[in-house]
């Protein structure tokens, strides 16, 4: 691990701020992600504005001691860049005391694309450091009540999208994967913490926090709570013995935060863990960081379905570049890093620090073109992709059944 | 069956409408019933404020050619007088399709009062009639989110009353009884169902339907489609062997009808079968029609669980009088049976017809005086009330369990 990639990470968060003081303020919500800056997202004043944390020097050195390993370059890059109570999380995994990760997915598309990836790479690297165990909730419910979809298509996602997810290489012993609509119908626990949680916020808490209005449909207005529920171990009472205290850790974009703070403020009321969260930023779109990569914008997207040359097709065509207009100008210029889409992916993809780093500063003085840095990335991406694919057909029906069975998990601690 | 019967219940409509001309609009809706009337409800008004059809004279006789024997005496005095599509229902009896019964309670008291036995009674006669499945729905957790009650007790209470339920005679080859958070988990359908009815129905149309406004919990927006959901077949598919186009009767107090005008209206928007209704008029409490019995008030209510005695004492005490003030002018002017709260409860509890006539002449002629008719009336509920008593003794948790279970249930017809 090296500091300067923390601080790396920190950099660019001071750039994107002196970059956006005049800008309209980012709109950030679980649906929504714009931004009037090139590069993207003030992510600093999200921290304040969300009231998070953000992950500091101290908290990774502290981590690495804990782990006796390098943190995930994810951490160190600043992909994940905010927290809620990790300290927490840390001490109990200090006194060997259990917790659980939680993760999920809205299985809107067939194909995920790249951005997908995010959460659920860093999930695993947090399930084979830490021991515990996962549960991913697939949100097929959601799709269905926001999308133009039957709700045998949203639950057929769900499946399909559980097999890129297992694809990213959970254990089995310790990963309960689980659709909505099905797991509804499985465990009365589920259905009995998502009305103790309505039963604790008023329309007008979810007008204010989702910017819901009277004409949106009654199952969003209820929603929120079937994404909160999975925060809590009494909704699992297979996996953990019925009991209700072990806290969860929520590795996620910032986007779903409005639902863990809507979770963190019932907790208590309902005598229950506040969840612990890890935020990351979004993956932007080919065409620059003003959006989020997004499955129903093909262009704006990398899918885990795609071709080599299809990749290769789509950097070449539409990665937003920060270098110059003429190889003269680059030269003379250099290129600029932080709103470059290529090298943004290769800060989410390439774990080499010394190649990323070389990158950076030839890039930024002119010397490496942006075709050479593009050829790069797309290298990384069909590789990345080509993994994936093999993996993927690796995961049979079968093997979905197993991870979607309610059953026990592996636990390191279980005292 | 006596046509003057049937003419009565029509005349007391009458009566009771030319008694509230004057009088501010009933308040009715599943939360409250109120009327400034000491005639109650004016129930002509509501068949046309809520759109529903009166049960006529054509409809009773159409019924008794059908089912070969005369009708409930519950229809014949009045006592349910408004439907939706129930010459629908006679239609498919007729030709030997298939329907079912739905009906429910809300769990909010641990003893049930008599009020609550009329739409079981019914139901009872209805399955009797036509040989149809039932299933009735416990909704603990709208009590829960409704009332000051913990999640365990609202659910604890469920299985108390389903007791109650039980002892009403229902056929256990037949009925299938749930509470709606362990089914929940039992089914995926329910859950799906509810999705989808969920996704049909916005804010504005449940706060205009129900009251709710933004300060109410988010579960409470939701919940009309938890009621809505059992209407359908397709919510119960081992019972009904997956298929949705089973239509479905419902018996209920007229105060649930918006949950299932709310049904009617999603039915064909999900291309499901509208459900059938038949309405009954509310069972008054101790001290008049103004309100309807309410176990939140132990004054105004007859308890199951009440001994001799006490159903004498509060009888007595509390059983508002029709009568003259004294012996005198009672004789000279003759005893109101319509506001009447003994004569009342006698039209819903004494199925002797020419007694029933006896009481009424003699008691509006002044000949039989409050006190004899109240004597009259302790008999007839103490009767009722030790026999439920002693059927509900004989409910063993074997027997709820049985009626609990999701099965297959046994058809008259299957085609």
């Amino acid at each position: 691990m090296s500091v300067e990639s923390v601080q790396d990470g920190v950099q660019d968060l001071k750039v994107n701020e002196e970059n956006q003081d005049e800008q309209q303020e980012d709109i950030v919500d679980p649906w929504n992600v714009a931004s009037s800056s090139t590069a993207g997202v003030n992510y600093e004043k999200l921290i304040i504005k969300f009231g998070s944390s953000k992950i500091d020097e101290e908290l990774l050195t502290r981590m690495e001691k804990i782990i006796q390993q390098p943190v995930h370059y994810f951490l160190r890059r600043g992909i994940f860049f905010s927290h809620r109570d990790m300290h927490t999380i840390l001490n109990l995994y200090e006194s060997k005391k259990p917790f659980f990760l939680y993760t999920g997915r809205g299985p809107s598309s067939e194909a995920m694309h790249l951005g997908h990836l995010i959460p659920f790479m860093f999930t695993k690297w947090l399930q084979d450091v830490f021991h515990v165990p996962l549960v991913i909730q697939m949100t097929d419910d959601e799709k269905f009540l926001w999308k133009d979809l039957t709700l045998e298509e949203a639950n057929r996602l769900a499946y399909e999208n559980a097999k890129d997810i297992i694809a990213c290489g959970f254990d089995p012993e310790k990963t309960f994967l689980f659709s909505n609509f099905d797991f509804m119908g499985q465990c009365s626990n589920f259905y009995k913490n998502i009305c103790r949680i309505q039963k604790c916020v008023n329309v007008n808490q979810v007008k204010n926090i989702f910017g819901f209005s009277d004409a949106d449909c009654i199952g969003k207005i209820g929603f929120p709570a079937i994404q909160a529920a999975p925060s809590f171990s009494s909704t699992f009472p297979f996996i953990f013995d019925n009991r209700k205290d072990i806290p969860c850790l929520i590795p996620c974009a910032i986007d779903q935060d409005p639902y863990f703070r809507l979770t963190r403020d019932v907790a208590p009321r309902l005598g229950l863990q506040k969840p612990a969260l890890l935020h990351s930023i979004f993956f932007p779109a080919l065409q620059g960081a003003k959006s989020k990569m997004s499955a129903s914008d093909a262009n704006s997207s990398i899918f885990l379905t795609d071709t080599p040359k299809q990749i290769k097709d789509k950097i070449n065509k539409y990665a937003f570049s920060g270098g110059g207009q003429t190889v003269e100008e680059h030269r003379a210029k250099g290129g600029n890093c932080d709103i470059d889409v290529s090298f943004q992916y290769l800060k989410f993809f390439m774990d080499n620090d010394e190649r990323l780093e070389e990158i950076r500063k030839t890039y930024s003085s002119g010397e490496l073109l942006t075709g050479f840095l593009k050829k790069e990335l797309i290298e990384v991406l069909q590789k990345l992709v080509a993994d994936h694919q093999q993996r993927r057909s690796q995961v049979t029906e079968e093997v979905v059944r197993q991870f979607m069975q309610p059953r026990k998990l592996k636990f390191a601690f279980s005292s």
